[in-house]
């Protein structure tokens, strides 16, 4: 315990050291020039992913989202992985290429040894999460296909008890919503983003076509407790089925009078990253909403699943935009969650990946050992 | 979730059934008669383990343990169990062989569905903690042997870190007690049982031999909060590490009391044994002792290991008498506890197995897929 607070007071050193320099040599390069039997070999490639729909959010509008793909090699095997990086998540291709230069696995000789080679990558530089998530993922794509299996299976996971995953309606004008709504059939939750003035309009809208289940992410957007209960009230009623970061994240009584108030279950969205918060979450919220790129991937998102379910909270899985790479990693912890909202591979022209799939509205698994997914296209890794 | 809740209320039926008559007929048997490939087969025989010298407690002695054994084999590969049942835990070899008769593992044609068999398991009776672990350790190590790795590699642990076991030096006249602390000449821990109204002497006895830490067992046998806090800070002064179980259990406030004025960390044991009391042991203990024999086998185990350490509690992982089938099963968590008392192996005369080893004091484990425990005599299962 004591090496590990030393280590991460060393850290602050190599975090200094990181921060300085022109990081544009970097980008796209393999970072170690050891590739054979015995030795790992991190490589990393920029990855812009167009948008098949403009992206609104309620301060910002996009056509792309920057993603690093990566690969670790290993014995003849191959295990890919992704970062994701939305902007306002504080991480950006030069960030990420950046971090991932840093990461030296050529100094160990055996992929199994998960926690001691995370432990490692997380202590190069606090913060850098998507990042971290990229070696993450793809190390748990190459042990999985060193151990000939995928994840959801060594992990014990029962995949007849898979959630539906829900499709995000777009804020729109009503006839579009409608038809949004309409084209939606396959799934059997809607999701819409909530917090703005018309979001009473936007839900009977959306009810005057379906009485499908709805689930809300206010993304924070509310910020008087009396009327959000009023509102959770509201959407109970209309069928909403829970609501995602009703109120900043930085009130957490308001929040917890909420959760404490409100008819249907609240998730932590925004006021949750890593580990440690899923106990601040606790009592603050009825559950939690797992992503792995603020997770830093697979290892601590399976560990705060675990932990969420010993607590009693409820759990989703959740995406950024995301290649098939990421969202079929993600899709390894469904079977254990209450909720699924992996559509990010649904929202790009450009996925370079096959693997999970959406099946009349429900998350499936492939058998394929690792993370299941599958390169579509060539990709040119330095 | 519903769905969990209305199994648990299906199976007070089933435990009701189980309580009704004679078991005489149903030991030392197999449960199905399926063991060709695509079925796994659970089979049971008592095995009572022969200790090397009399066990004393406060309250009795005893020359053997109760134990079964199990094993369950699937398309060619056999996965070893063990369920030993010192009595004041409540089993015996009578309830652990009905409850083995009424395991069904027909129904299931993959073994690594554990989330679903065990579930499974864990609801055709309430208790029963044992029994349920001698499948959970045998269905662990038919998994691993499937997917060809030890658990420790599988949960991707670094065996970099084991640590040092600890060595009960029993009570006993002074002589005994200096000659027995001196043949402990390779444990880097001594353990003694605390309670009696010799304590002192008995720990003076040991410092005039040797220096090295102590652990102490006090088996609920301090009463009184003040005396309690007391011996804590004697005992720290004489080299002692951390007390376990030092008030009555159900006294929750004075462990906490205990737990906030001892200079030393506070171990749970007897108040300890599922998964929801890890939760109720935080902030009244600085720490849990994990024992499979309670935990009902390594996946709960394995959850309540990964639980504490979100919880920055202390961990221990512990035993009862056993062969080294149980006791290499608990070891595959030793590489993430702060401290191990895996010595249950070395107190019996006719082990079965041979597995985890202490090297230099330290837990040592294999590369053996499974558990790591191989048999060293001929198992009549019938």
């Amino acid at each position: 315990m004591e090496s590990r607070r030393g280590f991460i007071r060393n850290t602050a050193l190599a975090t200094a050291a990181l921060q300085v320099g022109a990081v544009s040599n970097i980008f796209a390069k393999s970072n170690t020039s050891k590739g054979k039997k015995g030795k790992m070999k991190l490589s990393f490639m920029p990855y812009t992913l167009e948008l098949a729909h403009v992206f609104t959010l309620a301060t910002s509008s996009r056509t792309s989202t920057p993603d690093v793909l990566t690969k670790i090699e290993f014995d003849g095997l191959v295990g890919y992985g992704e970062a994701s990086m939305p902007p306002y998540l504080g991480e950006s291709i030069e960030s990420v290429c950046s971090f991932l230069s840093k990461v030296d696995l050529s100094q160990f000789n055996d992929p199994t040894e998960m926690e001691k080679i995370l432990d490692y990558v997380d202590n190069i530089a606090p913060l850098n999460k998507a990042a971290k998530a990229a070696v993450d993922i793809a190390l748990h794509d190459l042990v999985g296909k060193i151990i000939g299996q995928p994840w959801w299976k060594i992990w014990g996971y029962d995949t007849g008890k898979m959630p539906d995953t829900s499709y995000t309606i777009g804020i729109d004008k009503p006839n579009v919503v409608r038809q949004k709504t309409k084209e939606a059939a396959p799934y059997k939750i809607l999701k819409v983003k909530l917090g703005r003035d018309t979001d009473k309009e936007l839900i009977e809208t959306i009810r005057s076509v379906t009485d499908k289940p709805i689930c809300v992410d206010v993304n924070q957007g509310w910020t008087d407790r009396n009327f959000a209960v009023e509102m959770a009230h509201w959407l109970s009623e209309k069928g909403v089925v829970f609501i995602e970061q009703g109120m900043p994240k930085e009130r957490v009584e308001d929040n917890a009078y909420l959760t404490e108030h409100s008819p249907i279950p609240t998730f932590a969205d925004e006021s949750f990253q890593r580990l440690p918060d899923v106990i601040k979450c606790h009592g603050v919220y009825s559950g939690i909403n797992i992503k792995l790129m603020k997770s830093t991937g697979l290892r601590e998102g399976h560990r705060m699943l675990e932990l969420a379910r010993a607590l009693n909270m409820k759990i989703m899985i959740g995406c950024m935009t995301e290649t098939s790479c990421g969202i079929s990693a993600a899709a390894q912890l469904a079977p254990m969650v209450d909720y699924a909202d992996l559509d990010g591979n649904l929202l790009i022209k450009n996925d370079a990946f096959s693997g999970m799939k959406i099946v009349d509205g429900k998350v499936t698994l492939n058998d394929k050992p690792g993370i299941g997914a599958i390169p579509t296209k060539t990709l040119k890794f330095p």
